[in-house]
């Protein structure tokens, strides 16, 4: 029998301003990527994030960014290595103070937007993330992008690792994600989504926007908990595992 | 023979930014409160100024703060006690990180600025940080004005205390410290500060600007390290303590 | 005839984050308030707000805050007069560049949230604040709750003023709004605060929670873009202003 | 005789932090470029940074950058030409505010740091740059970088353009600046910067690090105001084009 780690980024609301169904969608994940602050989350919510995760069970992860408030993180942003790799230990220090506050342990770590898709590609910075984990907590598992520089810079540094396939997402030949700036960037047809992950998970196989099919390792599954229909989305996909008896866990 | 603690508020320098002569003084203090982020430091100097403490074997402690960078923390702003919780345990956290990847422990708290004055006269939020402390880590030691509802609250959590003295502040005759708006709020004598420290050391005893004498308990003395005579004052009051015979420690 | 200036606060978006149902809003008010920055909005909201209000010849003001983005600019703080006089220069600046890059004129300056409740009580605030609109355009309309500091600072500052009231909120003896902290601080009748409304324009005269009927100037009556119902409200008020003859025009 | 522009990046200080020789500085340009908040200043110091420049009779431009303080503007950021757009209208309408304010006209806008040198050679990046100048008031002047696509920009808008060459930094034989990453990017030598200055002014002529001479305009010269050195480099700057018959005046 199958199993998988469904995955979704949560907390990602900020003062006063609501975003994301958190509440609902912690019932259809196993691990959640909780926002620390840089490009969404404050102190508030990010206790409130930890502990409705907590109660439901939910694995907490943190989800550092580059400091890009205004742009949600998904910026391409030309920071150093050290500052990568001091951005995480801060980050992941304070969701780890959530976590201690409430007594769960912290599971994993997945950066965030621009900070993931650089990491995917810039060896240097990868490297930095991993070790900054290493050095927190190297029991931490790193998230990263299937196929990845953050995956290899992970294994490198002796820390688990757990490859990262999307539902919604598109890929290339190459095994990046389509920029969201594509217009193909997105699947907006959950079916056709759950499909690619049923696939991605029994195969290991995707056919990328070029028509090409490629392996693709998946430990972990990303959908996404904003916009109008994630919720639907979320059933449907969650359905889909249970049809195809595969069991969701982190 | 006496012993006290001698602490400095260090690593407030931001970004491009540099304030204070946090190495130099790290040769005279026994215990760092180091800012996190909120109203002045960010990961990198963190990272560093954690890094310099641990090689000088000087006790680290977070500094934090209300989000007020521009006002570095001075200004008394009105946030609720679920606030000013959600605060400490996010600074406390990522100021964590840095000395779990340094492989040094966390020692102590000590609220900046206006935080720590409020906590001083308001139960509430006093409370709210003591437990916060409590939540994240019952062995921190939280420092606070002597005398204060933030000692108080500290007892009340269950959590260690220090009672702290200022060497270069004066007092009022309910014991708290002058307002930095009033012109007799700063002792510019080394001399001076340097017999009112060992004065309160060793007999518990201050004069107010009234012209009293309280008690007051004296666990750690702050010194500042920045400002222009900030080196010539710590120097002064190293070597009274040692004429003294008061040993430095945390 | 009557007639009245409807205003509203609008464009307190950020970033990804969407609050407010402002192009529809638009459709009822004379006035738009418009958010700096400071407590929410950033440089492409504050384009298509002041865009979407130019085109509906809505007048136009800067909705100048407190630092405090995190808290939605309602959290008091101690910030000193000149550091009000030169918040609000760089606000109604930063918006006034959005004006006339657009080609229209800006018309008011209405404080945000803290910095407005606190300009009410506190005079030295207030006049600073007037100054500030004195010096960048003495002929700028300080908008300012009716009966308040901050409208006594305007007159005496000499440039025009418009004494506020609100349409949802309710009063005290004093002329204070209710806090938001109380629980009868909010109408959530429509009728009923369309029917405070009408009365203040005709009668000024309003009924406090305490049951006292006092005297109150207004020129101006504010009305609440985001929430549930606001919509349901903004279209109750304008009817009830129309049945009357209360004619809707800054 | 010969007329040259000298210019320094002013108001660079940030709350308690200080940066830079501001007022020594006042007394040897004819420009100041004044940081607008997003890299660098704040409110307080650019109202006191407006006013030092007005009394010296100091012509003042607006120095706007990418929102980033922590990095002081430096890190490349894939901003849209819209966010390009929105924050120089942003930025150059709070410091006219403070302009305004004081009673002396806003002289010239001269981005910042990262958008400084991004907008030399994205086009689309330049050109939402010069428009938004345009938009705001026609008649300020843009300084950018001799030959760069931002001084093309500014002539395809239609407003007056500056080029500005560098006193301090060395050249690429494509007329870019080296990179502040790479070691010879700084001379060091006043005489030297000196001698290169008077050569790009009389002869519009430098020596690239690739030992190949190119042509360059210069309407306007940079010289930097903090670092240990900055008021020895400008004296010996001044006095070389004194020697020279150059008149320094915007």
């Amino acid at each position: 029998m199958y199993q998988i780690d469904l995955n979704c980024d949560l907390g990602e609301s900020f003062g006063t301003y609501v975003k994301g169904n958190d509440a609902e969608m912690l019932d259809y994940v196993s691990s959640a990527n909780i926002a620390c602050g840089f490009h969404a989350g404050d102190p508030l919510i990010m206790k409130e994030t930890v502990k409705m995760a907590a109660a439901k069970g939910v694995a907490i992860g943190a989800h550092p960014s580059t400091p890009d408030l205004v742009g949600f993180g998904r910026r391409t942003m030309d920071i150093s290595p050290e500052e990568a790799y001091t951005a995480i230990i801060y980050q992941v220090g304070a969701l780890q103070g959530f976590t201690q506050a409430v007594g769960v342990p912290l599971h994993h770590v997945k950066p965030h937007g621009a900070l993931y898709n650089m990491a995917a590609k810039n060896k240097a910075l990868a490297e930095a993330i991993a070790l900054a984990i290493q050095h927190i907590n190297p029991e931490l598992i790193l998230y990263g992008l299937a196929g990845s520089e953050l995956i290899a810079a992970g294994k490198k540094a002796g820390i688990p690792t757990a490859s990262e396939v999307f539902a919604d997402r598109t890929y290339q030949s190459d095994g990046s994600l389509t920029s969201r700036r594509q217009k193909n960037a997105l699947l907006t047809d959950a079916n056709e989504a759950a499909g690619q992950v049923v696939r991605m998970i029994k195969e290991n196989k995707v056919t990328t926007v070029q028509g090409d099919t490629i392996t693709i390792q998946a430990d972990t599954v990303c959908i996404h908990g904003d916009g109008a229909h994630a919720m639907a989305f979320a059933k449907c996909i969650c359905h889909r595992l249970h049809m195809e008896n595969i069991r969701i866990g982190s």
